[in-house]
């Protein structure tokens, strides 16, 4: 893992060797992105390679750089002619381990898409399950071609940013905060008791419990800097006990008690406020700022 | 279990002798609600003695039945001078492992409670944890002595209902549905795939799997009759995949993937439904009709 | 109109004469709440006379001082044998002014409302149309008498308060905020505009325009101070401009375009925060914190 | 105007001579979609148009088409050399009375726009003001090349729907209907008035007074059939008068009182549901189904 100051002070061969995988195949795009240092900060490294790649690349060399890709499950990977990186992330998905059958409906997909597109099937599938793979895959080969075309440029920037995360020490910017609001009564809710739990695949691992104050805010970040990886985080609240103590009149027992709210921190350097707007009866989330 | 045509066929002297603890040491209650029958329903058997019990009777008989419960986590329960409900009741919120520094603070809120008001804190605790417990009776026993003597007979009418439940079999006349509208194109979110979970504590049991039809809501209902019984559900939402499937822009990992939805079925003659309002940044749920 | 200083240096006797008649035909109630000075606010002036008159006071004077108040639009009212706050709150509710037929149900109802609780019907009427009232008078006939006993003592605090903003001078403590959120994006609104105007009845009065900033907030407050009186307000905001300018589709015409959002101030010396979360398709807004 | 049934009937000249101009100066348009008939609908005869016209036309003719516009506010307009549905949306937006610096203003972003992508600018303005003309402008003419070709030919198919609103009778199978929920109690308002206004600029008009039923509907369509015209309509909810009636606390003057949610109806032809979810310090609503 290199630090951003540490990258910022790379020669152009040193930082190609180094970044020349995050783009399958494509060294190009590192070549190009070095020219806009110094970056500052992993969202600025980000975005230069983006830019090069997606944003300012011909016609030509965006469909080199999509052709560049392997077919998800394809014989390639089969055969083991893929990019490290590309084979960790087919196996993180459960690429590696399909039915025969699930096998075969990736292979017609692949060449369905291939024969309409010009280009294979590119996904960000780290993180991803089958489902949202095979779902996606069925109807994006649907799409009009030029609107699939900006798709698979997208997948292939998350891509780029998945690698990166693996690669780069983030700026410790980023901070996760919450504010809980009583939309029955009009007030925050406070005394209102919650937990943060680190969840990998259907696995929670407690990160701390906390107490909202007068404001229905924390005293403090739930998460910052250093502490905040990206990744996939709960909020559990202890609605039902906070209804309870305002004497809220519920059902027996609460339509709500704990409530889970589940999202995912894609950028450690940003600030994720995630708020619950809660009744005895309703609650809303959103990413707010 | 008695079906509600058995509890209507039932004599008086039956009708007590079968449900005269629903309400503690008070089987005053049931003599009077009999009178009420045919029933015709779990809800209208309970409504009738919460009528009898809350709505009708006097002063005297309403504090009477007050100081008819034994304390939380008191001398009494620990001396086994409790009803076998209220025992069990207080085994499964963990009253029966306290700590000595627990029991401790139970004990002096329990005399404050009681000196304040003149009757033993009340509180529905099956379902609950230690948590909503003591959070609860720290606030309550701060609440003015009007409002508090409401909160209690509210609290012993909840008590009730989950008696009943495990005495009485309810109609088959509920039913779970949900909707799932995606707000960020303003059309029904088709294609959706969910999972119906059961949840006892933290574990989680799979009872179905479905997806949304092209007006974003399930063929038939997630559950019905016989099937829904009271109890805590989850209703998980692939949104990660719907997103990625009609080509939304998402972040990489996309803020929110499979988003859980907890909620408790209290009643189970009624109809729940559970919508989800979605957009890849935000959504909200409510009890819906 | 007096301030806060000036009322904090009233003599028992001049504080009576001021505002004995907060509470209809009950000055006890300011004489009890004098001793609470000094109050150093209007939000703690109205708190010590709701206490003195609502949760201090015995269940006699507590009738007493429901039974103080004239009917709604009933044979005291035509009389004039009312007070003067009450003659005018009747006459801004439009109670002066009804048909025959009107005057006959408020009649029936007032005979029913007091013979069944033994006090005349109390609602605090201004800014309140015949609808609100009638509604609320048809509803209220019918509650059980304990509650409909408190919801009784809590329309004469509003009363209340509602004759004090005409008698006091706020302290300037309060704010009026907005954010905007627009959740298709997950990003704060920027460059969104926005206007604000006074209602009053069919009319409104325009106070500002704005824009939003980076962060989808205001740089300062819409109003602050001085400014924020009591009264009811619209926050209009152009989305339809903000989302062609940042290119999401949308129908033609757009399904939301100029977004109205009334409210009304009812404490001056508070925050209102008033956001706006918004998508194409969808919007909600709470009082926030 | 003609109806789906004449429209249908018509041979391919009379087709064009009558359609010709929808899309603007391009009446190879019409006779391309003519081929698709029956069209059945207003919906369908719009998108055989805007299939032919954006998604199957090539690369040239789309760029043809979109050189066919006129500047907005531009000297052809002031010249009169526009199609007269040009002039008359111009008109409707304001654009044919500028001041000499709004004027100027446009000119200069005209010029830079056309340098840029190499079309002139092109938006539906009927129904937008100047703000949301002018906001956009600024905003697009920054957009990278692709993504501003994509706007500018919706905007295109937009313009064509409006101007087909006005030639032909849509089907009467729209219909507007509502559903109010109480968030704060979890059930369905019911009782709540409500009233639809049709607005126009800064006027309404009333066109019906409605009362929630049981479930927290209205008992039939508030518009439905040929009474469901393209236009902006205004919900107001009488929510205070509501929350008076089931004795929820609300602040006084209580924060909302009468809830208006404005929102246009494009397509005449389709559902449009438009709930309101509602607690005394909250609300939200979206385009349902």
């Amino acid at each position: 893992m290199l630090s951003i100051a540490e990258i910022d002070a790379l020669d152009c061969g040193a930082f190609v060797a180094h970044f020349g995988g995050v783009f399958e195949h494509s060294p190009w795009v590192a070549e190009r992105a070095w020219a806009s240092r110094p970056f500052g900060s992993l969202t600025a490294l980000h975005d230069a390679m983006a830019q090069a790649a997606v944003r300012e690349a011909s016609e030509d060399e965006q469909l080199a750089l999509l052709r560049a890709h392997p077919d998800l499950a394809g014989r390639a990977a089969i055969a083991g002619e893929v990019t490290v990186e590309s084979k960790g992330e087919q196996a993180s998905a459960g690429l590696d381990r399909l039915t025969a059958e699930e096998m075969a409906r990736f292979t017609s997909l692949n060449d369905a898409y291939r024969t309409r597109f010009g280009f294979p099937f590119i996904m960000a599938v780290r993180h991803a399950d089958k489902f949202r793979i095979l779902d996606s895959f069925a109807r994006r080969v649907k799409n009009p071609p030029g609107a699939e075309k900006q798709t698979a440029l997208a997948e292939v920037a998350k891509i780029a940013w998945m690698r990166l995360l693996d690669m780069v020490v983030p700026n410790p910017t980023g901070r996760l905060t919450t504010h809980v609001l009583d939309t029955a009564t009009g007030r925050p809710a406070s005394g209102m008791r919650l937990f943060l739990h680190a969840v990998d695949g259907s696995e929670r691992r407690l990160l701390g419990e906390f107490v909202t104050n007068a404001d229905g805010r924390l005293d403090a970040p739930a998460l910052s800097g250093a502490e905040l990886k990206a990744g996939t985080y709960e909020l559990e609240f202890l609605a039902g006990a906070y209804f309870s103590a305002t004497c809220q009149p519920t059902a027996a027992p609460s339509f709500l008690d704990r409530i889970p709210l589940r999202f995912a921190i894609g950028n450690p350097e940003q600030h994720y406020h995630v708020p619950l707007l809660v009744s005895p009866w309703s609650y809303s989330t959103y990413r707010g700022s």
